[in-house]
C-alpha cells in the first residue's frame, strides 16, 4: 500500500502519521522527493481502512498496490478450480449449460422443460422458487413447493438443479439442492454471503446491477472466508444508460475474472439482455471469450410465463442454440 | 397499459390476444390504423406482468399509463405525508438533521459526538452498529453491543435514533431504535423490506446505487403493503463512470419524488462524495431543492475512525456547516 | 407514431390538437378509453419532432413505433451491406482485420508494422496522422506528413489505409486514404458527418463514448442523407463505472446492429479495453457474435509508441492473436 | 507521478527503466521496499504520456500527483476569475441568468422573449442559430440569419447575447456575438477549441455527456493554452442509467470546479432534467450550492418551438422562478 502525502506535508508532519503506522504493527519505507512525500507500507495490508487513512490531513490519496481479496485470488491458487457436482464437472475445460424457466409455475411445466432441455444436451437445470421481482404484487415464487418440483424434475432427468437464495433463514429447504444462486440484487447482501460461507454447497454468485469487478471478488471472498471455497461467477450485464438491451453484457469481465482469480465463471445472456433473439450470438461470444459456461433461460410457453417470459427461449429454440454451442465448443476443445 | 402490435399483425392474431386479456378479467379498448393496431388495457393493470405480453410474437411493445405503486403514490395522497418522532416532525416543513458517526464504535465516542451534534443544531442521532462492508476483513460493527451504546447517547441527549439494519432476524435488537435504516446495499432486499412492513417503526430507505427512483418507489411500496405507512427516503448517490466524488448526488430525485409521492425525502452528502468539503455547499443546495432534512457523517476524530473518516466532519467543521443550513432553513421557511 | 394523453384531457381538448395534426398534414386514428385517449399519427413521422408535442400541457407521452432512421435501416434494405475496398470486401461473410499503430511516427515504424501486420494476415493498415487527445500538451500527431507515410506504407504492402479526421477542412488531404475514420469524440459532429456525406470514401464510424445504439445510426443516417452509402461501424467500448477495463466493450451491439441495419460492423478490443492481453479473447467473441471484422492496434515498439502505447500489441502478440482468429474464422464460414 | 514497479521486478530492469527516464530530463527518486519498487518522477510532468509509461512490462500502475492542467488550475491562479463582457460580469460574487429559445425561430419570437426575459431580470440572452440535432431530418437553426434575429434581439434590449458554435469556419459569423457556447456534443471537438483559443471572445463550455470534471479541466486547458483565458463552464447534466429526467445534473461537479479551477461556472437546469417544472428548485440548488450562474430556457410558445419545445418554460412561468432566484441570490449576497 502506498501512500502519498500532501506537497505541503512537512517531514515532522509525516514523522507522526509514520509513528502511528508503526503502532498499528505496520513496517514502511519512506521516501522524500524534491515535491513529493510517500509513504511505502508493508506487510498484510487487506485489513488497511483507505478511508481511514484518507482521513489524515496531510495525505493525498491512498494506492493498494496488492489486492484485497486472498482465497479468490489466482496469486495464491494459481490452477484453475475445478468443481464436481454430482458428476458434472464446472471450471478447467468444461462448459456447464444451465437451462429452466425463469420461476418453477408446476410439476408438469417443470418436467416438460427439464426433459427438453436435457435432450438438447443442458448439463443442469434451472428454475426459481423464490423470486426477487420489483413490484410486491407481482408473483414471488412457489416458495417450498418450487423447490419439491425442482427435486422431482431432477428424479425425472438426472439434471443437478440450481436455484435462488433470497434469505439465510430459508436454507433448511435448500438441503438438497445442488447449486444455490446468489442474485444479482443480493450480490452484497453481505449476511446472507456470510451465512452461505457456512455451507458446503457450491454458489453461483451473480454480479450486481452496477458492481464492480473488485467488489465481486470481494463477495466471493466472504463467502470463501467462512470455508466455503466452491463459488462460481455469473456475469448477467451491468445497468449502463444503453435501454436497447435490459442490461449492457460485460464480456470483457471474463478474462478480468481468470486473470485475477481461479473461480470458474460463466454468462447468463438471457438476463443481460431481455431478447430471446440475443442468446444464441452471446452464448456463442461467451465460449470464444473464455467462460466456463452458460445460463439459458427456456420456457415451454413462455407467452403464459409468470415471470420473465419475454427473455425465454422457447425448447426448440433453445435446442438449436444448443447446436450452434456444441459444435462451436468442440472447436475450442470444451467439454460440455 | 398501451399495448402495441406489430405492423404485420393481422386483425385475427390481434383478436387473439383481445381473449387472452377478457379471460384474465380486463376490459379493452382496440385501435386499428393503417399501419399500426393498439389494445388499450382498462382496469387495475398494477399486477399484470409487462414482460409476459412482451413474450407474446405479435407484441411490439408495452407502456404503462399509470404508475405501478399505489400506497407511495401523490395520486392516491395529495397531501405531503408527515412523521412525528420521539416529538420531531419529519416532513412537510421541517428540516430534519441525523448526525453522528458512520459507526458505533465505544460509550465515549458516542456521548461526545452526540452531544456536540445536538448543541449545534442536529435533530436525530445516527451511527451504524450493523456495518455492511465491501471486505469481510474489515470492522463488521459493534451488533447489539452497538445499539446499547446509541440509546445510551439517545438518554444523555434526547435526541432520537437512527440505525441500519442488515439482517431481518436482528429486528429484535432494534425494539427500542427510533427510525430504521436500510442501506443502499438492501434496497432490493425483498425479504427484508417485506419483514419492515410488519414493524411498526419509521423506515429510513436509502436508493441502492444503481436504482431508478421508479424502482426506489416499489421499494417503500413493498414497506407500505405490508401495513407499515411511515417510510422516509433518502438519496445518497448513485454510480456514474465520474470518479471524482464517491458517487454521483443525484439531486433532481428530490423534485421527482416530491411530485411523484407524498412521502419525506432527505439527502445524505457524506456518503455521496466522500469529500467532508462537500458537505456544506450540497447540504444547502438539498435545503434550496426541497428536500426534508440531511444525514451528515460526524466523528470526534475522523482519523481514528474505524469506518469511512476520509468523508466524517468533526464536530467543529458541523456546527460551521449548521451555522449555514440554519440561516438558509429560515430563509426558505423550514423548521429545523 | 403514438401520443398518450393525459387522464383530465376533455375531448375538446384532444380535439385542438387532432386539428393541429391534420393542419401539418397527418392523418391519424384518435381511441378514447376509460382511462386514457390516445392518438395514433399516420404517416412519415421520421421528421416529427416528439420535444414538440410533449411541450403540450394535454400530452403525457410520445413513442415512437417506425424508427427515426431510413437509409440506415434493414426494413428498407433487407440485406446485408456489402463493400469493395480496394478488392477488400467488407461485410456478408467477410471478415475484415484492420491493424497498425495508435499514431504513425515515422516511415520505418510505419513500414515495419505494415509488412509485419500483413505477413500475419491483416487486411487494412490503421495508423493515426491526426490524434484527438485530451491534453493540449500531448502529441498530436504528424497531420499531412502522417498521411504521406501510411500511403508508403500502403505503397510498399498493398494494404489499403484507414485512417481518422478531425475536421472537414482538412478533406483534401484524404484524397488517397481508402476508408475515413471517425473517431468516438466526434460521433456527434454533425457539422463533420454532414461533409463527410458527400464524399464518396467509405467511412468508419465509431461508437461515441456514451452513446445509445440509436443516436450511433442517426449518426450514420447523416452520412448517409447527404448521399455516401459506405458507412461501417466499429464498436470501442462505452464508458460506464467500471473502472478495470478503460471502457466497457459492449458486444450485444453487434446482434442489435445486425438486426436494425444492413451496414457492416466492427470491434475495436484494444481501445475498449486498454488492456493487450485481453484483445485475443475479445477479438475472438466478436468474431462469433457476428461482427464482420475487428481492428486492432499493434506497434513495433510499445513502450516507445507516442501514444497508448500500453494497449498495443507487438508484432509478435498479434501474430499469435492472427492465428487463433484466423482458425475461428474458418470454423465461422468468414473469409479474411 | 509515481510509479509503481510489478513485484518481481529486479533491480536491474527498474535500473534501466530509471536510465530511459533520465534521458527524458526527469529527475527521479527511486524507493526500493520489501514487495514494492516505487519511482517519483520530479519536474514538468504534465506533457508525460501515462500510457507510455504503462507499456513497460515491469510498471504496475503509474499515478499523477499533480494535475495535468496548468492555466485552468487554480493552484496557479488561487483568486477567482472575473469577465467583465458588455458591463455584465461573470464570476466571483456575481449571479449571471441566461435565459431564451432554444433555437432563434423568427424576429418576432426573438425580440418578444428577449424582452420579456430582460424584465423579469435575465442578464445574457441566448438563442441557437446552429443546432445540433440527433436526426439529421430535424430542423437545424437558421444559421447567419439566426445569429442577425439575435443581435436585433440585442439593439433592441441591451443583453449580451449567448449562442454556440458548431464549426471552427463559421467563426466570421460569431464577430458581434458577445459570449460562444460549446456544446456538450464539441467539448472533446479538439479542432474547434483550439481555433476558439486564437479568438477573443468568452467561451461557454458545457459538458459532455460522459466527460469527467478532469477532461472537461483539459478540454478548457485546450482553449486557454491558446491565449484565450475566458472560459466559463456549464453543467447540463450526465448520462446515467436513470430515464426519469433528460439527463442527470451533477451539481457536485460546481464545488469540485471551485476547488480545482478559477474559471466561472454555470448550471443549465433545463437541458439536465428535460422538464420545466424541475427548472425552478434546480436554479434555486444551483445558486447554493455556489454556482455562477444559470441558463434557462425560455419560449413565447413551447408548444410551437422548433426544438426541445416540452424543456422551455413560458415568459410567466421564467417570471416566477426569477422572483425565487432572485430572492435567494439577495439572501446569498450574490448580485444579478
Amino acid at each position: 500500500m502506498i501512500i502519498i502525502l500532501k506537497q505541503n506535508t512537512t517531514t515532522q508532519q509525516a514523522h507522526t502519521l509514520l509513528e502511528e503506522l508503526e503502532q498499528q504493527g505496520f513496517k514502511h519505507h519512506f521516501s522524500e522527493g524534491e515535491h513529493s512525500m510517500i509513504i511505502g507500507l508493508i506487510g498484510d495490508t487487506s485489513q488497511v481502512d483507505m478511508q481511514q487513512l484518507l482521513a489524515h490531513d496531510m495525505v493525498e490519496d491512498v494506492k493498494r498496490v496488492s489486492e484485497p481479496y486472498k482465497r479468490a485470488n489466482r496469486k495464491f491458487n494459481p490452477d484453475d478450480s475445478i468443481f464436481d457436482i454430482c458428476g458434472r464437472l464446472v471450471g478447467e475445460g468444461n462448459f456447464s449449460v444451465i437451462a429452466g424457466p425463469c420461476s418453477v409455475e408446476s410439476e408438469e411445466q417443470m418436467i416438460e422443460v427439464a426433459e427438453a432441455v436435457k435432450k438438447s444436451g443442458a448439463t443442469f437445470l434451472r428454475g426459481g422458487a423464490f423470486k426477487p421481482r420489483t413490484s410486491p404484487y407481482a408473483f414471488q415464487g412457489l416458495h417450498g413447493e418450487g423447490i419439491r418440483l425442482l427435486l422431482e424434475a431432477k428424479r425425472a432427468t438426472g439434471l443437478p438443479i440450481v436455484t435462488e437464495i433470497m434469505n439465510q433463514h430459508h436454507l433448511d429447504l435448500f438441503n438438497d439442492v445442488d447449486v444455490i444462486q446468489v442474485g444479482a440484487r443480493n450480490m452484497q447482501n453481505f449476511e446472507l454471503l456470510k451465512e452461505l460461507g457456512h455451507c458446503n454447497k457450491p454458489i453461483l454468485l451473480k454480479r450486481g446491477l452496477a458492481n464492480t469487478i473488485e467488489e465481486w471478488l470481494m463477495s466471493a471472498e466472504y463467502i470463501m472466508a467462512g470455508g466455503n471455497e466452491r463459488v462460481i461467477f455469473c456475469e448477467r450485464g451491468i445497468r449502463t444508460y444503453e435501454t436497447f438491451t435490459r442490461n449492457t453484457l460485460d464480456l470483457s469481465a471474463i478474462p478480468a475474472l481468470k486473470r485475477l482469480s481461479h473461480l470458474p465463471v460463466i454468462v447468463d445472456p438471457s438476463h443481460a439482455t431481455g431478447l430471446p433473439w440475443m442468446v444464441e450470438p452471446l452464448a456463442k461470444a461467451a465460449l470464444a471469450v473464455g467462460a466456463d459456461g452458460v445460463m439459458i433461460e427456456v420456457h415451454n410457453n413462455p407467452k403464459k410465463a409468470l415471470c420473465d417470459g419475454a427473455q425465454s427461449l422457447t425448447p426448440e429454440q433453445f435446442d438449436a442454440v444448443m447446436k450452434k454451442v456444441t459444435a462451436l465448443a468442440a472447436f475450442e476443445n470444451k467439454k460440455i
